[in-house]
This record gives C-alpha cells, structure tokens and sequence, in this order.
C-alpha cells in the first residue's frame, strides 16, 4: 500500500477501493465506527436454507441484507462491487475449497444470490470506545475463531456447531464489555460465554479453528462472541455444487454506521 | 367463558385452549407478559418471498420463528398446534378471503410453511409497567390498524405498503413510550412516527383499515407503529395461490416472555 493513513481512518470507499485493486488484509480495526459484513454468495436454490439457518440462529447469523439473483450490490455500500470488494474470497465446489482470489469476477452467475451477515467487528469500536482493549488489533493479528460444541438449529440442509470468536479481556473490563455488546443484537449482541474455553468443546485457545491465536496478558479473561463464521461453516459441510464466501477476517467494509445497529443508546 | 379469571391472568396453555375450544377474541390484553404472534402460512413455494420481504422489512416483519413444511408446531409454544390454537383464522385463495374459521385442519396441506411474526402487544405490557395507558385495552377494542403510505422494500412477489398500529398517548408519556419500545427491535422497536397521521397518508384516524377505533383523551398524542399485518397484506395483494393467516387482532399466544425480546434492559 502506497497510502500513508492508518487504515482506521480509511473511509469505507477508499478501501473497498483499494481491495478492488488487490490489496488483500485483514480488515479487523479497518475504518472505525463503520459496520463490516460476513459475505455467502450461493446459487438461488439454495437461498432459503441459507436465509432460515440465519433466522434460526440470529445471534451467529444476523442477515444485514440479501441480494436479487444475479446482483452484485448492496443498499449497504452504494457503488460497491460485491465480486472484487472483498480483500479476498473463498470458491468453493461441493464444499471444496477451489480458489482464494482477491476478485471473483470470473466465478459469477446469473442465479447467485449474495448474504451479507453482521461481524462482530461492528462491536469492536464500541468497545473501544468504553475503554476495552482489544488484543488481537494491538498484535495485529486476524481474531481468533473457534468451532465451538454448541450445535446451531438445523434448516434444510444446513447444520453444524456455531463458531465463536475470542477476545482476551481484562477481568474488571469484562462485565463493560458485556454490557457494550448486548447493546448490538443485529451484530451477535453479548457474548455466548466467558471464562472457560472448554464449556464450549474448545481444547486448545492457541489453535484456532480460524483467523490467528490472539496472546492474553496478565489478568485477561477470555470472552466468546458468537461468529458471522458460523452459517459459511454449516454451508460448506453441507457441500453445496457451488458458492463463494469472503475469508475470514477478510470482510465486506460497508458505508452503514456501527451506530445504526445500536439499541438504546441514548438512554445511557 | 366459564372462567372467571381475567385474560390478563391466564398462562399461554390456558388461553391456547379455550382458543382450540371454540372461543374466538382478539387477544389484546391476554396473558399478560406472555408475546404474542401473527401467523403466515403459505406453500412452500412461496416461502422464500415471505422470509426475504421479512428479512428486508424487519421493523413491521420481526420473524419470531418458521416451521418445517406441514409442520404444525413451533417451538415458541411447545404444546401448540398451529391449526387450532389462534381464536380465529382468515383463508386465502389467489387473495380471495374464502373462510375465517376458527380452526384449519380442514385447510391443512403437506407443503405448508408458517411464519410467527412479532406483534406490538408484546411491548404493551412493558408500556403498561412503565405508566403508559393503553387506551384500546382500556376501551375493550381491538387496536386501530392502518395502511399508510410507507412502502415496504419489495422482495420478489411481495410489496406493499406499511401497515402500523396506532396508540393515543399523554403527551407527557410518548418520550416513556419511545424509550420503552427502542429497546424491543424483536417486536416492532420504536415509534415509526409520531404526532400527524397525515404523515403516514392516513387520512381519518376514525375509520382504521383494520382493527377498531380507539378513542383519544384530552392531551392524547396518536403515535405509530410498524404493524406484523404489514406481511399479510403484502402477501394477499400478491395473491398466492393459497394462504392461511391469522384474523388482525386475534393472535397466536406463545410461551415466550415478552421480556426475553427486551435489549439491555439491565442496564436501567
């Protein structure tokens, strides 16, 4: 990158703009306060098991919008493309990993119809807005994500596990962190646990399922939010013909506000 | 009714089964505390058009939860059937209204998918707890219903216009009122307007689309909210082959506690 801002600072166009030129990273602490998305581009026979397993399992899966077959914008992101956006996608075959490329131009059909589904990304900045640290943006490291044992409720063909990020939180922080996060339900809300790795089957903190092991520092505590990751991981063990989805941690930047998926705020 | 108890006091099971008995009120006021829903039910071609304009309207259209094909059970009432338990139905042919039986296991099909959808009587009761006087309630009515002239975002056949409930407050209470139902987005969320009916292009607050009249007291103030009749009407304007919904006012009352659609309520 060329560009000599942080990449907090970037608007959402400027780096949507810069990842439609290949620029691929991942995307945690990019562009403070604006919402990013969770992206799953399946043909359109699909789409109703995708969107039920999202309506069935809101808090991994909260759906921010659903594209017409064939369409490659959003009302999220005006002007945004949603096949060359994203800092890089994964092409899957038959729930077979085909590609990772940076645009997915070449890969598009008539009949793809596109979700965008909330990260906890979103919550991110209100979290550091009420003094939480986050460790994995200090490191500069992708978060960590985990295949947790809490099973999501099937729809159609799709089941699985829900996935969960982590974040190491300084224990007097943690009930701030809690109370920041319930306030955002479109976008995981609280967290689905705190404190001990194994009550959700996860063995080994420092191998994540997904994205980089994150290091705690003294006094931390770790805290699961439930995972945008999760409705990608039932899609792929469900082993569709066909479908695309971001990498995780590489997400679709969009020009809605964090703010917008605050509930409440101003009562504080 | 045998029973002398007042509906506010009875359990969901109660109410349930003197609605599968035969009794046919709109349910305003009853069971108190317990949410209550509004009921779709289409073939499972049409579906997808019903979760998506859902998904894509979510202030009028909160899906609470979405059965299997024949299914007529939900797990926000264990116990239930879903062709008897709601006090009057409406059936549906190409948008004809042809039967409002108070049952429909005549009706029933193999392919048949049902939506329970959020209803603003759910945040009547933490209105009621916070002071706000329910005037509707209080009259005995149904609650006024009108069309307005908000379109919906379409999704494939479905589109229309919003439908919003209508509530007379004390000025000196919309503020409580707003505040209370910001924090219920599972149920409708905050007021979509407040103070001037011709802003939603409802010309005569006496003369409701659906529902009845309500009376207003003196330093009453009308204020609007997105309306679970909003998908149905959608729906019948689009004219489905076959459809069964619930009669406006007469909803399906579930086991879940209107509290558990509360955000951040500890906070307070």
């Amino acid at each position: 990158m060329e560009t000599v801002a942080h990449p907090a600072a970037f608007s959402p166009a400027q780096a949507r703009e810069l990842f439609r030129g290949g620029t691929s990273r991942p995307t945690t602490g990019w562009c403070g306060g604006f919402t990013q998305a969770n992206l799953i581009t399946v043909p359109a026979d699909w789409a109703y098991d995708v969107l039920l397993f999202c309506q069935r399992n809101p808090k991994p899966c909260p759906v921010l919008d659903v594209t017409d077959p064939g369409s490659w914008s959003t009302a999220l992101a005006p002007g945004a493309d949603l096949r060359t956006d994203v800092p890089r996608y994964r092409v899957w075959e038959h729930g077979r990993l085909i590609d990772e490329p940076t645009d997915v131009v070449g890969h598009w059909r008539e009949d793809l119809v596109t979700f965008l589904i909330g990260c906890s990304f979103t919550f991110e900045t209100a979290l550091a807005e009420a003094g939480v640290p986050l460790r994995h943006v200090d490191q500069g490291h992708n978060v960590a994500m985990y295949r947790s044992s809490r099973a999501c409720r099937p729809a159609g063909r799709l089941h699985g596990p829900m996935v969960v990020t982590m974040r190491p939180i300084p224990a007097d922080l943690v009930d701030t962190a809690t109370r920041v996060s319930e306030r955002m339900p479109a976008v995981h809300g609280g967290p689905v646990h705190t404190g001990d790795p194994a009550a959700l089957g996860i063995e080994d903190l420092a191998r994540p399922d997904f994205g980089d092991p994150v290091e705690a520092e003294a006094g931390d505590v770790p805290v699961f939010w439930a995972c945008g990751v999760t409705p990608q991981a039932a899609l792929m063990a469900s082993r569709p013909p066909f479908a695309i989805t971001h990498a995780p941690g590489y997400m679709l930047i969009t020009d809605a506000r964090d703010s917008d998926y605050r509930v409440g705020w101003r009562a504080e």
